[in-house]
């Protein structure tokens, strides 16, 4: 998960920030309820912490942190706000707040249908939202922490992940990326992102994350810190890239799901720096669970994350799926939509094949990861994804 | 391996290419003799062809091509050479012929231990030779393919690449990448890369591949026809990246190898453009062999890869993997050093570990992918790989 955590960082309106009680806070003593889960000790020797991308050990990390300093002169990280970073094709903006990013969709980053894969987006959300806090002269050592965290001994951690995509860049499309960061309640960031054709100016895609701040060796959840959040709060924009629809809970699967991927085992170009399987092979992991025909003739619209705990490089992992509630499997194990009976299978094989699929088929998925564990399972992040169909050329250059 | 065949492009000195009998050549009847295979129908079939990155079927790839073209104003692909391109950051340079583009490693691009990974590096060989071509108003529709090449449906596959890497970019560091083209006998080209670093100008890779051209249709490699050879000539530049080692065979792995691989099953996100399984998964899948404890310890310093044939999204694949001449398996299967009879899993049982293993390690692997025939098997590339221990910094953080 580190891929998200390294996301990050800045403010512009502080609206309640000063009633909390910070002084003398310590982060390892604080105890934050979020989503259900609780950072006391309790909690985070039972897994239910979601550690999402830090170095499991202090040793790791420290040395982490030691090879970026010797290297400093090599990475050039700014000490103070750079209002455009050429390199990057940066660009501070909105009042010296936001940040854009001019991006060039590269020749693999692309799918079969020649447009941007979702990793890919997911990639540019964490890239751009790491070069603003690169650009605004907060970065300390480490990924996306400001200097005030680390002075805490404090990490960033993702608790949720909305993104939306009316459009997929093409191959050799330039598109710029519009990031910024808001409040969260206290202590929660906000982090939105806008993707916008260059060539016409349409909004391709949009997103919202939550971001909360956890202890680097105890693994909890941490307040956010009085001087954190001086340095947070002058960023703060208001404005959110999607609509909330946090009102609508994603369920968690269980062993009746109608798809069951088992023994998924991170492989080491599955871990990132900070040796955690990457957030963007969650969201592999969750996809591949649904049938190849569907993704050939789908595609994405929407996905919702909701992190849970971390997936370490020797964990085993469980991916499950399930289409919305329409669809379930018959005594058969076969694949039925409760509303009319339709039998996919069956379809397919009578040769009705891939029209009556198309106008039969779901258009929302959920999804959970989960280690198995001896004893009980751990959630990793539950999912849900919602999908459209594709153009017909794309169906047809799919085949 | 769509993803080298997008390569591809220009020349400066045309020494002997006027000789070459051309009038009139049609490429599906010619035939090539490279690396030992011939591109006669027979060899085809055979399956000793490398059809590196195009569609199987015509249908398919015509698909792709219209999808391309309308969509062309979002692409915006010049029609003639363009001495910049400030959204890559690209310069053509050297006289007009040789291309440089600027690149900052992105934090997904780095692994555990904050260097690019090979994967990053071969990837951006792809995206910076595309964009030669793309930059030089030659390209056409379709991936790296020249105006005449498209005339007469040929497309490039790589047939052979060789990579050294001297250091490893870290993340957020700049670097030049400088590609161009040069002759390579009468019917192939050469192409070569330089890495340097932005900020003390250290080469950190160099890497040359060369080229043939195939008929997309009749997946025979064909000679260079004249209008193409006029194309590519006035860029090639006969300096060359690497020094030349193709002297030293790669030889051919047979079930005995120490490591092997078997039933690797290429996924849906691994297919490229063309629907075949990337170039770089080949590598991942080469290099997932080598047991996990050498990786931590050691960084790749030198790849040669040879291509014998593409792998389609059903092959099924294994992967053979041998330490040079002085390592062996004993009759237990315990991986042993002939020269010294040093036993890798005792010593590391013992508690003499690391640094036993570390001054008894091989430097050099020699790797097969092949397709799981129900008769034969089928070479896809064969592959060399040289090692260097890490510096401690690095086997520290990545434990």
């Amino acid at each position: 998960m580190t891929t998200l955590s390294l996301t990050l960082s800045y403010t512009t309106k502080c609206s309640s920030h000063k009633d909390s009680e910070h002084k003398g806070l310590k982060p390892n003593k604080s105890s934050v309820k979020l989503n259900g889960f609780s950072s006391s000790n309790k909690a985070v020797e039972g897994g239910v912490n979601f550690s999402a991308n830090v170095a499991t050990s202090p040793g790791i990390a420290s040395v982490a942190v030691e090879d970026v300093r010797g290297d400093k002169s090599r990475q050039n990280i700014p000490n103070k706000k750079q209002l455009s970073d050429p390199f990057r094709m940066g660009l501070i903006t909105e009042g010296g707040l936001s940040y854009r990013q001019t991006v060039v969709v590269r020749s693999y980053e692309v799918g079969p249908d020649k447009t941007a894969t979702l990793e890919t987006i997911l990639n540019l959300l964490q890239e751009t939202a790491l070069n603003h806090v690169w650009q605004s002269g907060l970065l300390g050592d480490g990924f996306g922490a400001t200097h005030g965290m680390i002075k805490n001994d404090l990490i960033w951690v993702v608790s949720r992940m909305h993104l939306q995509v009316d459009q997929y860049p093409i191959w050799g499309e330039v598109v710029d990326i519009d990031t910024w960061v808001g409040a969260s309640g206290k202590n929660a960031m906000r982090r939105d992102w806008l993707i916008r054709s260059r060539h016409n100016g349409h909004v391709y895609a949009r997103a919202t994350s939550t971001w909360v701040m956890m202890h680097r060796h105890t693994r909890r959840l941490s307040k956010m810190p009085e001087e954190v959040k001086e340095e947070l709060c002058p960023w703060f924009i208001e404005r959110q890239a999607t609509v909330d629809d946090a009102a609508e809970k994603i369920i968690k699967l269980d062993d009746n799901a109608v798809y069951v991927d088992s023994d998924l085992k991170p492989k080491r170009s599955d871990l990132d720096m900070n040796h955690h399987v990457n957030n963007v092979k969650y969201v592999k992991w969750m996809l591949e669970t649904i049938p190849d025909e569907y993704l050939e003739t789908h595609q994405l619209s929407s996905i919702i994350l909701e992190y849970r705990r971390e997936c370490g490089s020797s964990d085993i992992v469980q991916s499950l799926c399930q289409p919305d509630e329409n669809w379930t499997n018959d005594k058969e194990g076969n694949y039925m939509n409760l509303m009319n009976g339709f039998n996919l299978a069956s379809e397919i094989l009578e040769g009705r094949g891939l029209s009556g699929f198309l106008d039969n088929t779901p258009t929302r998925y959920t999804h959970l990861l989960q280690i198995k564990g001896e004893k009980k399972n751990e959630e990793i992040v539950r999912g849900r994804t919602t999908w459209r169909k594709k153009s017909n050329a794309c169906i047809n250059g799919s085949g």
